[in-house]
């Protein structure tokens, strides 16, 4: 079996001198867009996969672990379903298809993700459910970027947040290399509930999905595995705006040639927030992804 | 002074299943819109500035190679003066301004690019004419991207023709490595000049710049060093269609994450004029640039 290390694209560090004159900041940006399946979630599909006994995984995603997920599982000769809203995008669909795993296509006015996922896994009890964030073998996979990004010594670096696998994985790569980088997560605002768990010290829920621009970020809250590493280790969740979602994919697209989705552009986002508290600090702002649809793509540049 | 090779960002190599999937082909991507000021042309650019022993530089550039003549300039502390027509994209201006040179702006109505290129090397005797592409700084300079390329051994390098100057940089790269790959130009069919000359065996010119999508390649001829060299050394030049290059740059947005401009997207679009003769081969295909204003890029993918 191959591992990880071997298989994983290392990121793609950009540095766009144009992006650094327009905020007056020295960023560097790590781009997980060339990753296997478009998105740092195969670091984390590939390390559940590979690790766990099972020959069979089940998930439920509609977006980039799903596609992920499946691809690993091909990789590695295992089987994989995936539960997806029959309202998905079709070319979600497809792609997951595409990597040979079964889509479960569900009615979720009539049925829930995790009630879709009980009853299969229940007719498959050899199956592994693998969250798409909470779950210990995510983190792991994840923190090989942070272990990437860390080897440049950077002063703070900055993850988007939806379910917290990422920033996990980057808070689990600082403690092991003892380094003193801050961790800081961009969260959409519209869906706000790890700043406003930060806040309170406990773990809060969003009411229902965001609905914010941001699709990979529309989780209702953290993984339980996740907010205490995020809860110890986060210096700071910074509540993006749609606006500034938007205003970071352009500057991506203008200043520096990247195409990235937009929940990808929320740590530039976060930087838009309020640049002056990043000045004379070494920045690393993660790109999670690149899977966009051209016609929301020409939306949000036009 | 720093040499070019420690200056220089190394080119981005792109593996997409997707893409290798979709055409049934063993293809790799080699991207410079990552590239100082976004393509291959600060290769040249810089080898061209840090060559001569003269403090200023001078050049008639609309495009990539006037915004990387002008920043290399501001790197090795010298004066650049950037010709260009006054009905050029404001952003293209400000970019060039952006680095520092002095842009001159001209009514190519009233005089042409070459003769106010004369009148200001008769005003500054001490300043060097750097042509984009017919120069032997060029061309050695965009042979440090062939030499990154055929490192990887490659049976095939597809590049975008213009000038020539790029093709002739890979040829350059192939004959010093005693190399075997084949390099193939990529050209616009609205501005086939290199293939209309290749099958002459004589340099043959158009008749007017071509108004191809492909605004990097809009030029009347190869260069005269540039011409023995392909003359010699391509193993064919492919015509591309306008559709074709502006289905290959969907392609590389929808299957590789990849923000291209339409000239960078010729490489791919020879392919798709017959992938068939590119079966059981190893191909690299070249994305000389990623600079595309927003309402083009829009259309092209709309």
């Amino acid at each position: 079996m191959t591992a990880l290390a071997d298989v994983v694209r290392p990121t793609t560090f950009v540095e766009s001198q144009k992006l650094r004159d327009e905020l007056g900041l020295d960023i560097t940006i790590a781009s997980e867009a060339f990753q296997h399946t478009g998105s740092f979630k195969f670091r984390a599909a590939y390390n559940v996969v590979s690790s766990v006994p099972n020959d069979e995984l089940l998930t439920a995603s509609s977006g980039n672990f799903g596609q992920a997920l499946a691809y690993a599982s091909k990789l590695l000769g295992k089987k994989c379903t995936v539960v997806m809203p029959e309202t998905s995008a079709q070319v979600k669909i497809d792609a997951v298809r595409l990597y040979g795993a079964n889509v479960d296509l569900i009615d979720i006015k009539k049925i829930s993700r995790n009630d879709r996922v009980a009853q299969l896994a229940a007719e498959m009890p050899d199956a592994y459910y693998a969250s798409p964030y909470d779950d210990k073998f995510v983190i792991e996979g994840n923190a090989t970027l942070g272990d990437e990004i860390l080897d440049r010594n950077f002063d703070v670096v900055i993850a988007p947040i939806g379910g917290g696998g990422l920033i996990s994985g980057v808070i689990t790569s600082i403690r092991r290399k003892g380094s003193k980088a801050q961790a800081i997560g961009a969260e959409p605002l519209l869906g706000n509930d790890a700043a406003r768990s930060l806040r309170a010290g406990e773990l809060v829920a969003n009411e229902s999905e965001p609905m914010t621009i941001a699709d990979g970020a529309r989780t209702v809250s953290l993984g339980k595995l996740n907010w205490p590493i995020i809860k110890d280790g986060a210096t700071d969740i910074i509540e993006v705006t749609d606006d500034n979602i938007g205003s970071a994919t352009r500057l991506y697209f203008g200043m520096a040639n990247l195409k990235c989705e937009p929940t990808g552009a929320l740590a530039l986002g976060a930087i838009l927030e309020d640049t002056s508290r990043f000045r004379d600090k070494k920045i690393c702002v993660i790109v999670s992804g690149g899977n966009v649809d051209a016609d929301v793509y020409r939306k949000i540049l036009g």
